[in-house]
């Protein structure tokens, strides 16, 4: 059994993931399952079906990792070099491999098929590989172990490499490495950008254990921090964390909505069924995108009633009993506007809490007053009603997902007071 | 300018890929945005958020490639590496950008918020960098010309780099380097599955000429046909194309909704316009999303007045006017509520067309009547209303989308008659 941290490079084989023709998924799965078990991945690469980049892809691996990973290039047809170049980069023969081709034979009798050429030749192997079982296909997998390092080739099919990691490499690896237990939390914030949650949570930042690994990860109105610890006691590890999860309150308590796998959505959700209230929403510029994120929640259904997506203004009025003088005077995209129509949805369908958006999505629209971007936002709950301008982006998809965001966001604070 | 094949390096920053915590989209997008122009992309890499990963990066990268494009690690944050590595890797200082700046400050202006200290220090670049506008963060991209070879840093939130990338780079790329003349086209077909749709077409793929490629595109209840070839003539190969589109038509024409860009609920908002007819969804299982795909597209407040999510029965009842008996004797998902509800959305919002979904998305809520997946759609316009059964997956977010998409179908082929 060997000591130490456990690095994985992955090499991914294929033309069609270079052009675009398809996205790489296995390369994720891969990182995160092995991530799991306390193993480092530290570099991926992919690289196209010819004998030089593959050899160089193998040769770039072997530097920087001592597990390296390799899926595709496994098919029956001349464009598959995997085997080859495997034989070549070890400088062996391709040989017939009896074991795989018993396994083979296994599974053609359990789907009642007969073996053709083409499937017995999937079995010659580099001379210095184990075959790996593959349940799911004709092509095994190899195991190969050689100058200390292991190289472990799969299929590119996304099942047929997950049943051969799952049910053979995970479970042998763990036989061989001693692995450190890794302990991730994720603490989930929303309504501030990066830089200033950067400046808020510094002091915090400057005394955080050299031990422990902080990441940022902005996306759509959201700052995820990512805290990262790595050793032996999974219980002590966690506590670590922890305690610098409750050092960080003070300083970014008021932004932090949940942690780990939470999403906005689901912790308002949660909120609502826990204070008993029902929700519904009045969207104009978000065109029915916020309902999609509340609706997508599992079990919405116990606290969501419905919405009133109002584009047009006579929608606004008859559905939701926008009163026409408001919008004769201040327009659509007004506050005035927006807190009629968040407290007119909760009218209409009878719910407690009701969330509104109106505003120039883009990218048409916009005036020298309100140019695209400029977008109201209300909450309203019980006798309350919120309402809150946002300026944002050029770019219509982008605003709208803001948008809904931002709403949510709003609700949330309210919730959460 | 320079003559040849333009081969293009990806190198990807960034511990989140690495960790498996982040699918990485980007990769894919760029590969495809490339060979769409004539690039040739040979090489992707994904290393770390450190120092002597990333330098590494960079030399195995460049001598790769004649292009290098580095996505990731602009951040303000202490964690984001690639400035300095850049700086180091050139060996050139960190120096303040006052074009960046510049920059910076009118997007600052726009979003009407203040600098700070942090989104200042954003706009020191490597001294050898030109600055490549952002208009949709504060962190700005790079372009740096050394020895022969172009290198270009973006940032990794996706649509920051896509806005990168069709604004600046590929315009600046086309203009440097000279590209292969490739023509793509793509056909877009709708309602009828891959193999299924092989099979009707094999006549036609079998008298394909040689130097056109045939990539099939399945995506979300459609599949899209793509037709490439290179050349020196745009118009010729375009003449060649069209003459194999032309020749599809017996074979799939009434699958095919569009090309190229076409989105289908841009197809159908084209549909509606032209016909001078409005539109409104009554949702239940889509909760919205089926209004949020319709309104993603600009300018479609001109036929779309709006939607009823009637989540509740209630809702269904008193907004959408469904009888309370059909919903007792036949349940909410069922053929007699499906077009009470599209026909009932017409009224309420005066619509000429209405669309309705209702359906068990799951993963709860099944039954062995009616288990998950079960899901009735309907059109409405003028007198007629037409509904179909779908009987999809366990997957709520697919059960979502996917119903969404074949009620755009269902819509655009009565349009379309």
């Amino acid at each position: 059994m060997k000591e130490g941290p456990v690095s994985v490079a992955i090499l991914t084989i294929g033309d069609e993931i270079l052009y675009g023709q398809t996205l790489d998924t296995n390369s994720q799965w891969l990182s995160a399952e092995l991530d799991t078990y306390g193993f480092s991945v530290v570099h991926r690469a992919t690289v196209g079906d010819n004998e030089p980049d593959i050899l160089q892809g193998l040769a770039d691996a072997a530097a920087r990792a001592g597990i390296i990973l390799i899926t595709g290039g496994l098919g029956p047809t001349a464009d598959d070099l995997t085997k080859p170049c495997l034989a070549n980069y070890f400088k062996v023969p391709l040989k017939a491999n009896p074991a795989a081709l018993e396994d083979l034979k296994a599974l053609f009798r359990q789907i009642n098929r007969e073996l053709t050429e083409t499937n017995i030749a999937q079995t010659n192997l580099p001379a210095n590989a184990e075959p790996i079982p593959n349940k799911l296909g004709t092509a095994p997998g190899m195991w190969i172990a050689d100058q200390g390092k292991i190289y472990v080739s799969m299929p590119g099919v996304p099942h047929e490499m997950k049943g051969m990691m799952t049910g053979y490499v995970i479970p042998r690896l763990q036989e061989e490495f001693h692995l450190p237990v890794v302990v991730h939390r994720v603490v989930k914030t929303i309504g501030i950008g990066e830089s200033w949650l950067a400046e808020k949570i510094a002091p915090w930042e400057q005394k955080l254990p050299q031990n422990i690994g902080l990441a940022y990860l902005p996306s759509m109105g959201q700052v995820k921090l990512r805290l990262t610890m790595m050793g032996k006691d999974r219980q002590q590890l966690a506590k670590a964390i922890n305690e610098q999860i409750t050092a960080l309150q003070p300083y970014a308590g008021k932004y932090i909505y949940g942690y780990d796998d939470d999403e906005i959505e689901q912790v308002v959700g949660r909120l609502l069924r826990q204070q008993n209230r029902t929700l519904g929403t009045a969207e104009s510029c978000t065109g029915g995108y916020l309902a999609h994120l509340i609706t997508s929640v599992a079990g919405s259904s116990d606290y969501f009633k419905g919405s009133i997506i109002a584009y047009a203004n006579e929608v606004k009025e008859k559905q939701l009993g926008v009163n026409p003088a408001t919008l004769a005077a201040h327009g659509a995209v007004s506050e005035a506007t927006i807190k009629e129509m968040a407290v007119g949805v909760c009218r209409a369908l009878g719910t407690d809490a009701g969330l509104a958006t109106s505003g120039i999505a883009g990218p048409g629209g916009g005036t020298t007053e309100k140019p695209v971007g400029t977008i109201w936002i209300a909450v309203a709950l019980g006798d309350q009603v919120k309402a809150k301008q946002l300026n944002l982006f050029k770019d219509r998809l982008l605003n709208i997902k803001t948008t809904a965001m931002a709403t949510l966001a709003m609700l949330w604070r309210i919730l959460a007071e």
